[in-house]
C-alpha cells in the first residue's frame, strides 16, 4: 500500500476508534503530509468536517501554489462538499481509496481536468461496509439522506 | 432589505470589524435562523470555514429533513466549496446578497434544481468592493488564486 494512502487509512482507523465515521484523508506537498484527518461528526458534531475537510483545516492557510502542486489522499470517493473544496483550491489529483461504498463527485472533478487514481483498496471497501451496517443511520447523515 | 439578509450583512460587518473578509451567511428553517456565520479565515486560520460553511458548522448536526426545508442566505456568491456543502445537504434556495464581486456555482446549482434568488445588494457589492481594493492578496487566498 501506498504510504500516503496508509496514512489516510490509518486517520480513518482513529476516527472510528474514536467512535466516530471512518474516512480519512491526507494532503501531500512535495512528498510530504502537510495536513491529515478525520470526518469529524461525532466527535465534535461537526457537519462540515468530512475527513478531506478535516485534511484541509489541518494543513492551515496555505498559499494557491502549494494546493496546485498537492495531491489529496482519500479513502472514500469525495462527496459534493469535498469535491467542490478540491476544485476551490485547484489540487490537481485525487487518490481514492475505494467507491463502492460512495461515489462521490468524480465525473465533475474530471471534468475540471482533476486527475483521479482510484487504488480500489479491499481495506477500504471493508471498513466502509462494517460501518454503514452497523450505524447506517449516522452514514445516511453524514451524506445528507 | 429582508431580515435575514440583514443578518448575513451584520454577519459579514462583523467579520470585518474582527480584521477578517467580510462574507457572512444564516441558514433559516421553518421562518428561524438556526445557524449564522461568517468567514473565519483570518481569525481562526481556517481555509474551509467560508461564511456559508461557518453557519452550517454553527447550525450542527441537523436531520436530512431539515436541510431539506431551509433556504441558506449568503452575501456573496458561493464558491464551488460552499456550492458543494448546500448540493451535498440538498438546501433548496440560496439567497445571494451579490455576484458582482465573484460569480460563483450558481449554473451548477441551478442545474440540480436549487432556487438562486439574487437580491443584488449595493451594500454587499461596496463591502466586497472596499475589501477587495484593500486586501486583494487575502481575497486571492480564500478563492485559491
Amino acid at each position: 500500500m501506498d504510504k500516503f494512502m496508509q496514512a489516510a487509512i490509518d486517520e480513518a482507523k482513529l476516527g472510528l476508534a474514536e467512535g466516530g465515521i471512518p474516512i480519512g484523508s491526507v494532503l501531500v506537498h512535495d512528498g510530504i503530509i502537510i495536513g491529515r484527518g478525520h470526518n469529524r461528526r461525532v466527535q465534535t458534531g461537526s457537519p462540515t468536517l468530512h475527513g478531506e475537510m478535516d485534511a484541509l483545516e489541518n494543513a492551515g492557510r496555505q498559499p494557491a501554489r502549494v494546493y496546485r502542486q498537492s495531491v489529496i489522499y482519500t479513502t472514500l470517493s469525495p462527496c459534493s462538499m469535498c469535491t467542490g473544496a478540491i476544485l476551490l483550491y485547484g489540487i490537481p489529483k485525487v487518490v481514492i481509496g475505494e467507491n463502492h461504498s460512495f461515489m462521490g463527485e468524480e465525473e465533475l472533478l474530471k471534468s475540471k481536468g482533476v486527475d483521479i487514481q482510484l487504488v480500489n483498496s479491499a481495506e477500504c471497501k471493508q471498513m466502509m461496509n462494517e460501518f454503514i451496517t452497523n450505524k447506517p443511520d449516522l452514514w445516511n447523515e453524514d451524506i445528507g439522506e
